[in-house]
């Protein structure tokens, strides 16, 4: 991996914290969570309280989604983003959305706190560019076929117009296997610690498609060296309009962020920083 | 495949034949070739001269590059499109170009005469639909994890906003496979002339990444039903600045056109289109 | 690639012709048709005759049957093995049948002409060196996802225990696209064609899983330089106890055959084999 | 998935323990330690000493090696097997070694306390069938590329066979990244603890190909419900004759040793295998 001047790893920087309103991205364990659409007031409120309560430290809600077919649910735009702003305001929680057109980013800076580029548009250079110039941090969702390579390339698209607060999420790349939707790649977040400074995050919901997958998935992210989780949660899952099959319930959410916070605190206790690196030999 | 609506083949509409020029995508094998990206006035004219004088039908040439590392050549842009159209005016063909931002859409309509939509691009549902919104042809590549279902329906974004002159190009599929570059799936274009009524095409340069496979890909693609080739020509290939390793050189191309010309008269003696299709019982 | 020392094409060594009876493998196309498994003596035996009509040159027939489940209809043995010899010799035609077990291999020697090593068994490297004892040709399918290299090797391990008679076929490689049930990998065939001396088949029946791609994926194959083709023929396909889906009946395979013949015929005027090789300076 | 009558999971068999002299696999966390393949009596017998103090419960060792060149080292055979089983009797651990020929399954039953089935012959179903009539555990590696159901079929055919102490082992499955040998996929093991009662191992070595991935990965492994490791370690890694880049020392196996104990004794306290299963609504 040649270039990657920007992103890599060094002694002098080993690592990078992002600031976003109170919450501190790359310290500790940074839940993300929300729904994977706003839908209306009452939901993404709701969901909202929800998850702050739980101990969420972030809310996500779409508001420009792309889905495969041009018939389905499409995202509320801009009436969207000022419900998930709403949504922010009322609970304290800095808010997450997909931005998905150069013409739409400096629409979502006015809305959103970090700006998120979805796995399909990784490799949006036009739009890495952009949100490269703004000063919103970026959420950069890894390709479904991407390598690592690719992916950290697009980091340096970001950073090379100047913004170096980004962030890296592992979501699942595709196989041939076809009971989960995808197959998340924790070595990945593994292999990422080692080589950039950049916070790295899994998103389970997406990865594996599965609400009975997401749990055991979030403890083993923590344990491959994760400095956050995505996670879908809806208020009222059975109703959600997209990926309503893999959102967990409020109550569910609960539980996870106990089990969460119980593998930060033994991730904590083990060292795992300072853990040594096999094969230096 | 649900709800494919606007680009799903029907007794009614077996196949779509898009005009450009004098040249007619969906009849017999149209060729496009031209240079991975135009690099200055002198290459882009010999290059389109050279096609020319060996038949292709349509000259291509990059201009906004998308590249893997933030630190490659990344195209001429305006000037490179300036070039183009002046070779194309020059030779007479009508001329392809890659389109990577919505708010570069209506000038690359000024200078080019179809609007290439590449693979990394694929599923940027907001430029799918500014191009739909022209009244430009659109050269829809094929995602390199994509399926043809997935294929299908970024067709159909195009064709919701009333731009129906939309071709399809094979480009090959990530595989686990290191020899080639990408495995070119020429099964795509038959289950494709089965199921559309668009024209596709197959480029055997980008899929293989490999000069010598070029040739036998395209006579097998022509065999598989395509109704056109797009091919990565330049007048001095050692010396291209991207994708130097697979481009022909006009001698090559010359030969190509031969052999390309013999598999298209022999397919049309076997009466190809009226084939039976096996199976339906 | 290192130390393919007996499968590599030299200018000493550019082709292997395989003589089985009266049937050259290697020059001009060679079909192998029949039913995926043999089912009863009616079955075979119409079947063998339907094929030797058209113009198959080899009848294959499975006797046992590597199944996803074990409780899957797995091959008749001994009894199949029988079946199949008799219906070689009441047409004269080689028999081919899949071993699956090092203890069989002296067994199936006894009623087969040509030894297959199924995808699944490619790299059952004991099974390997077993039939490269033997004196029979040995049909080598590719595994559903080897790269080129680790088949070339498998082709060596048979090699190196001095059985020369090796035929590659490749039988489609295992992507994520769901709508063929394998993505079969011409660019593979045309490789092959220019590494090894060895004879290379196309297989589109396993490859596709429909019957509607196997005419167009022949002529394809033909280009992409095979020396034949491996299909699925049943007399009764609608009855056919495995792979029905995608068996062909006589009639269909006639009509294939047809085209096959006049894709060889092209090929030969084509002078495919002095081609020149792009790619060179 | 039909038809798993035997490996499926259910209220009345939720889990299987699989006694190996003292060791019971599948309650808490089992590590099986050793070479990739045994080389020479002090090599073998040194690492296991070595794993043994470390708290390793059962020593690996590969007497039969399936590599990919012919002209590669292929093992000890015999010679292994008898050194195996010294060290194994030396140090009172259990040894397990992989089988790779129905002819050689006694042979090696006489030598080795568990039999190993690798990713290459997982569908060789004649092997499943053979190991299935012993009275040995079977280790059974996931192919490459191989989905879940087709595992567990894999593993349905030994059971069927009247051998119900099978062990399933996640080593990784190939994708299109190339930085890591394979793709460890993790989701795959708690998806087995959801569908099968079969004890689940994971192997990083294997997986990773990498030794600074081999510590995260475990036990992010034990996260996601594994019930055990594999690992390769060498009293001289630089030396191996296989594998030697993976290969993990004495010292670094001790070490991961105590951070794999601290991470099941979390698990332990977390009440991991009564956790609540998402979803079910």
């Amino acid at each position: 991996m040649n270039r990657l001047q920007l992103v890599s790893k060094s002694e002098r920087h080993p690592s990078t914290v992002v600031q976003v309103g109170g919450c501190r991205i790359g310290e500790g364990i940074t839940v993300i969570a929300g729904p994977c659409s706003v839908e209306d007031e009452e939901q993404i409120l709701r969901t909202a309280h929800g998850v702050r309560r739980c101990g969420a430290a972030v809310l996500r809600g779409g508001a420009f989604k792309p889905r495969t077919s041009p018939y389905s649910f499409q995202g509320l735009g801009l009436k969207g983003l000022q419900l998930l702003r709403k949504a922010g305001d009322e609970t304290g929680l800095p808010v997450i959305t997909e931005v998905v057109d150069t013409r739409d980013v400096f629409l979502v800076c006015e809305y959103a706190d970090i700006l998120q580029i979805g796995a399909r548009n990784m490799q949006n250079y036009a739009l890495l560019q952009e949100v490269g110039r703004t000063d919103r941090p970026v959420f950069l969702k890894r390709g479904m076929n991407s390598t690592i390579e690719e992916w950290l390339n697009c980091a340096e698209y970001i950073m090379k117009e100047c913004n170096s607060q980004v962030i890296l999420c592992e979501r699942g790349v595709r196989t041939f296997e076809t009971y989960t939707r995808n197959t998340l790649d924790l070595s990945a977040v593994s292999v990422l610690k080692n080589l950039t400074h950049l916070p790295v995050f899994a998103d389970p919901s997406h990865a594996t498609g599965r609400p009975e997958l997401i749990l055991p998935m979030c403890l083993a992210a923590i344990m491959a060296g994760a400095d956050g989780i995505m996670v879908e949660v809806h208020v009222d899952p059975a109703r959600a309009l997209c990926d309503a099959e893999q959102a967990l319930s409020i109550e569910e959410f609960d539980i996870l962020m106990e089990k969460i916070n119980a593998a930060a605190d033994f991730r904590r206790r083990l060292g795992w920083e300072t853990l040594p690196v096999f094969g230096q030999r």
